[in-house]
């Protein structure tokens, strides 16, 4: 299946922190770089997410801000 | 000021395209990857966007998926 | 590639109106039920995407509301 | 009230799992089809979602992805 | 209709502007604080929005972000 | 660090409820109007946010939606 979703960015899933209805999945993406995201716990089980695991953290382009210092 | 989105990829700006109410901002955040972001024309005024310069690819947690292969 | 998004709705694209930086895609997805989506016009140019062809309405469930009468 | 959300999904809600902070509900929107949403609790007690109910699923066209296979 | 989003900030319509996809329309809530919005062109014309016309701006609880200085 | 976000409120942290994972944070912007915000318990945190603290609420505009009576 290819997504209109613009962003994907690879790596490999670093820790799975679980609740009732929501997880948080922190994705290392390289060059000690994290990206972090919250997806439902049915989410983690349906795609055997575990610690170690190649991912993709994937992004919606209109969900993406920019930030100057 | 601090904000709560748990991801800030820092990059450069490769490309600009405006239309007459959203942006498309390229940020290139190294090793050949770039991120995709639509923000508002009036943003990309406000903070003085342009080509080459350095930005961050801001997004909270909540709008980051996970996909696996 | 499998995705979190817990919301993949089936249906045939309607219509696209292409502006200079998004594109709204209307997709039909039987029972007169129309979902309406606004993605980038390099999604619609990446995807391939035109009137007839099958696609999916895809959400990620943190972006779906209730309602009630 | 009239609301610029582009898409709701009418339906019947088949469960509603409470953490502490959000909790899932699930609709069923009819031909086999669920649609899962993500809202606060207090959101449930607010609009007194019960399962059996009928209500629909709202999504912000800007939140739709499109996918192909 | 109630909704689920729990943000319901109540203003008037100061502008709007039209692409041929997407308008921004500038709520003003008062005490000085003007509220942007991003929604289709269908939207704004389904709601019969105009400048002057009483409008609420509604986000879901799960978009905002919190900053400190 | 400045950001694109088009919408900060500013105000005074009402209330903060945690889960393991998500927090919900309600922000007092004045006039009788509170904001309430989602998000994870890992921001709370790193933000040091406790009730009766001054913050912002901060929405991407593209996150706004519009509601007529």
């Amino acid at each position: 299946m290819k997504i209109s979703a613009r962003n994907a960015l690879k790596g490999t899933i670093k820790s799975i922190t679980k609740g009732p209805v929501n997880a948080e999945v922190v994705i290392d993406i390289g060059g000690g770089v994290l990206v972090t995201a919250i997806i439902t716990v049915h989410a983690v089980e349906n795609l055997a997410l575990k610690e170690g695991k190649e991912a993709y953290a994937v992004v919606k382009a209109s969900e993406v801000m920019v930030a100057v210092e």
